[in-house]
């Protein structure tokens, strides 16, 4: 699929084959002509890019790319202060704000993995002794909380059972109970593939507790799912590039609301990292956002010129971003129906918690993931093992964001559930 | 320049034409084949793959790099614990060893900018309270200072004259005075183009206070400058992806000995960072090199692939990396000439002082960067200007690092003097 032939008809070719686990034929579905107003980079070479052959890769991240995306990964070296590059930066920010239906919160781009974003959370937001609460749905909630730690603040966790998610009754209490400067949550956990309702927990937190930051953990839900940063009330949204943004990792990328940068600027104490420090980024990002070049540090410019033409895609092609969330949806209901249609159970305790994104599966009585996962290798399916410290060996994990998830014309789920199916076939053969 | 062509005859073709201000033509140069002993990337398209045209990149960093490294760069999506990606970055640690001379120090490699390595150096290796002094030639001096003062650091600076390093006596003062955790320097302050000269500060400190820690800001100096790890006993060595070791911005990399380590193992206090946390990321190093997959934070993988094919073209193509340092400093001297033979002054103070992979000229009386630059842009060569806060109006700066610096037949450096001298003579005119 070339993103950027721009003959095809926008929106005429969205229908699909409905499918059944019997049918493993791919649907059909249409490429995404990238609208006019953000122009594609110059590209003599791009049609002649095509990334190398590999095994499909559905892993919860990195995930698959396009050739546009991997062909400006390749951008020639270019000064990090150039008027060519300042407005792909400025662009990437913009756009940024457009994935989160946000008109003013303040992104930050930094080379980094999504962790940076905990830090940038931990050292600029939270002075030494505060309170934060954590609501932990999983290795990712773990991890949160001990970088809240490690820059000096008062942690408490409510910790979800395994599965499921924090009940808004709990975290109305705690608030109620004490005084929180933040809120954290995972919104899509990636080792278990659970997902918290961002709405209702920023809600309840607004209402419970008006002066607390509510801080989405978002690295496996930007892009896709749904996520209305100004209308939900969100403070602070951070999330990294090789997700739903369909670049390659090494972007941290966090967006922080008004009040959120507010809380930064009034802070009694200096931030308490150099690197991660808001103050060090924001003018950097408020300079590239306006045309101008400032430096703090070499910003990683092919990576952003790679984000950025994801973002196109994502946010300038003739499917919508509500469109593109709501083809995430409809992938993860036939991937899951299919997967369910094979016997296998997901983690997610039931339907309403479970990401859009990716998918989290135990393993069938029996089997484990040496008799699965080298199955699914050979045919050339790459999916993940589990994460969760007390079950990572009971269950298995798909990422279908992105490409893997919009473009039916790729048929990269029925591939992964044909490979499923056979590889069960194989391994129940030989254990029996 | 295909450094993977093969078919060249090695060590041949390495006769250059002496260089003279008045001949201008490109002095030729062999391509560099590939050593067999690091399998290249498989690469079914690679043959067909150029980076687009562009203007030629001559400022000290991001520099100029190979159709191979951006290829590398486009790989398709891997997953960061899969049996093919795990190779590459242990090999890429390994081979990091190699460009520093060194047999058993500990190289970090982490998705970040090269200013990430002054978190790493201020969280990981001073406790709050402890003394620090910084030798301090110029902005990232100064950058340096700021970091470690934000870990909790106590902070000295020996300033140097602009254009000039602090003398070795006053080092050797000053840790007689006081005891100190560390003493930093900038091996090549990119602001200046000042060279310091880390065999005699760290055979300086190691004789004064041997229990001091020696670390080099190396980010403009690694892979253009000789640095021998082990023989001047250095204890850091700090850098970045995306000048002499010839990569895209985004990769952190420092190189920590054994006693730093241990250093580091006997802390009293917890590290002040989560992201650049050793404790988090040393298992991760250790890992990957023994062949293991470990997560703490996704690593950039396709940078960790471009970084790698650099890392192959200076550690294992033809050219030694011996020589390559060599062809680095021959290259500086014939285009410090080159410019002294327009007129043009240098910045540090004298050559002993200047660094072999970039250069840093003062406009000629009457002429700014607003008259210079745009003229060398229009001329389709990118320089940099000034960025010393006293001074940064006055100078502009020249990178000669990677392929520009070794591969004649780009003629890169030709092109750089010829475009200086048409610019020079039209903006002349113009104020005449």
């Amino acid at each position: 699929m070339s993103l950027f032939r721009a003959s095809v008809p926008a929106r005429v070719c969205l229908q699909r084959a409905p499918w059944s686990p019997s049918s493993l034929s791919p649907p059909t579905f249409c490429p995404l002509p990238i609208l006019p107003s953000v122009p594609a980079i110059s590209s003599r070479f791009m049609s002649s890019f095509h990334q190398e052959p590999h095994k499909l890769l559905v892993i919860p991240g990195p995930i698959e790319v396009t050739d546009e995306v991997l062909y400006a990964n390749a951008h020639p070296s270019m000064s990090h202060v150039s008027p060519d590059f300042i407005p792909v930066f400025g662009d990437a920010i913009r756009m940024t704000r457009d994935v989160l239906f946000t008109k003013d919160a303040q992104p930050f781009l930094i080379a980094g993995s999504g962790t940076l974003g905990w830090d940038q959370v931990s050292a600029n937001l939270v002075e030494p002794g505060e309170n934060a609460l954590v609501l932990n749905t999983g290795y990712f909630g773990d991890s949160f909380a001990d970088c809240l730690r490690t820059y000096g603040a008062t942690v408490d966790e409510l910790l979800a059972p395994f599965g499921g998610t924090v009940p808004l009754a709990e975290i109305e209490a705690a608030l109620k109970a004490k005084k929180y400067k933040i809120v954290t949550f995972t919104h899509v956990d990636t080792s278990t593939g659970v997902l918290s309702d961002a709405k209702a927990i920023a809600a309840t937190v607004r209402s419970a507790s008006p002066d607390t930051l509510v801080v989405a953990d978002a690295v496996c839900s930007v892009a896709s799912e749904e996520i209305r940063f100004d209308a939900w009330g969100l403070d602070v949204v951070l999330t990294a590039s090789q997700k739903g943004l369909g670049a390659p990792p090494g972007l941290s990328i966090l967006v922080a609301s008004e009040r959120a940068i507010k809380t930064f600027e009034s802070r009694k104490s200096p931030a308490t990292s150099y690197y991660a420090s808001w103050k060090k980024w924001l003018p950097i990002m408020e300079a590239y956002e306006s045309g101008n070049a400032a430096y703090f540090a070499t910003p990683p410019v092919n990576l952003i010129y790679a984000y950025h033409a994801s973002l196109k895609q994502i946010t300038k092609s003739s499917v919508s971003l509500e469109e593109r969330l709501r083809l995430h949806k409809e992938s993860s209901q036939r991937f899951k129906k299919g997967a369910e249609g094979l016997g296998l159970k997901q983690l997610p305790l039931d339907g309403s918690v479970a990401a859009n994104g990716m998918t989290a599966l135990w393993f069938p009585e029996g089997l484990g993931a040496s008799d699965l996962l080298p199955r699914l290798a050979q045919r050339n399916v790459i999916v993940a093992g589990g994460l969760h410290k007390d079950y990572k060996l009971k269950y298995f994990r798909i990422g279908h964001m992105g490409v893997s998830a919009i473009d039916g014309e790729r048929g990269d789920l029925d591939t992964v559930l044909a490979a499923l199916t056979d590889s069960l076939a194989e391994a129940k053969t030989k254990k029996a």
